[in-house]
């Protein structure tokens, strides 16, 4: 049995509350015109999402901790307890230039394990949720695991220019596949993998929050996450970051990136 | 006053009836799970499709020419007279993956003069049209025109990546830029530039079918569309494509294309 009623139940009401402050936004956005006055909105609807969730949590958690992207939290240097990740708005420039492909996204981690993630692709309204052990959802939808054989040749891959840069041979990967994509929001690109749509999301240095809930989904759906050196995350720590498909991985690993 | 009355009509139907058919495919497409078979399938999709518009042409303009990526019409080396150009679905490695971020792509040519294009991404269910000189539409809504003097540091820009690798500087304007996104459809892809979601998108060779209808609406709408070298598209070859808005195409001409 579910373990986290009292969460998860706080998690869908947050992307209620918040989802609508993001959609009201959209008007007012769409008013000012200049770069630097976007920017200072934009910056403003982070901080205000981030400061709603800080609040909330706060209320209904107050023991837990809180570590996000804005700084509205605490800064924390361990994962001891209860601690929350957040990203208010996951890929802010596409939400700016494009008022899509941006997402919230929200984590639960216990003493350093993810326990509970969900990404809130709020224009599209889809709703992302895994508690770890339980399958990961699609809105009300149980999302099936993701094929463990499928080969680079079978996929698109998904990279940004600095991993591409950083890794020569990766053009050859991309050659070996189906073809690039970028989209420009973490949490949604480890969706296109964890839901079969790419064979792999490469990023040359990400934060915490950009993957905190991503990992959780993307693992629990049988794709695998590591630095792109193999190595394992640490949650405190911005890097580099790849999920895939399991035999992706493997033929990344062993042909392309060590 | 409009004069493609019958036209439009036309396409509208076409887009209807090709819709239903697509959306029905990928229950089967779903169904297949071996690489080959899957190709195959799309393949069979494709040719479906425009089969379907070489007959629906026939019926209705039994005169014009038709121009297509899958070559159920004839050859054709001149743009006299009345021609379709149509690519029955851009984005077909995004149709076999995911099942969205592709389009219908239809335009008419007189004379080599485009006065009607016409764009359906179908997943979402967003009609492009426009006729030359009477506006853009998304659905029943005009579009407004581009903004003329947003800079490259405003704007998100899309290019794959052979373009940047022939193109070395364009490293340059990316890092100068918002970022770079990629989304592999061509038609949506000048469609993001169109509605102002992106500065520029940058390929280094596409087909006429690829940027027939796109050229249309986004020149409608206050773009600029050349080749990468600044010189003039001809819609009987492939080859590369920038579509811009006006401050960034000049930008990256003066700074980086040439």
């Amino acid at each position: 049995m579910s373990r986290l009623a009292k969460e998860k139940q706080f998690v869908a009401a947050f992307f209620e509350e918040a989802g609508a402050e993001i959609i009201a936004s959209f008007q007012k956005n769409l008013t000012i015109e200049t770069k630097s006055d976007r920017n200072d909105l934009v910056t403003n609807i982070d901080k205000q999402i981030e400061t709603l969730f800080v609040q909330r949590v706060g209320e209904k958690f107050p023991t837990h901790r809180i570590f996000g992207e804005e700084g509205m939290a605490a800064e924390i240097d361990t994962l001891d307890g209860p601690v929350w990740i957040v990203d208010p708005i996951d890929g802010t420039l596409n939400f700016v230039a494009q008022q899509k492909n941006f997402a919230i996204s929200v984590a639960l981690y216990v003493d350093g394990i993810g326990v509970y993630g969900a990404i809130y692709e709020v224009e599209k309204g889809d709703i992302y949720t895994c508690e770890k052990g339980f399958g990961a959802y699609l809105n009300e939808r149980k999302l099936p695991k993701v094929s463990s054989d499928a080969a680079i040749s079978d996929h698109l891959l998904i990279a940004n220019l600095s991993a591409i840069r950083i890794n020569e041979r990766l053009f050859e990967a991309i050659k070996e596949s189906r073809g690039l994509r970028l989209y420009g929001a973490a949490s949604l690109e480890y969706m296109y993998v964890a839901t079969g749509r790419a064979g792999a999301y490469m990023s040359a240095n990400l934060a915490p929050w950009d993957v905190a809930a991503g990992k959780i989904i993307a693992e629990e759906l049988g794709c695998i996450v590591t630095r792109l050196d193999g190595s394992q995350m640490n949650m405190l720590e911005k890097g580099s970051s790849i999920v895939a498909l399991p035999h992706v991985h493997k033929e990344l690993m062993q042909n392309y990136l060590r």
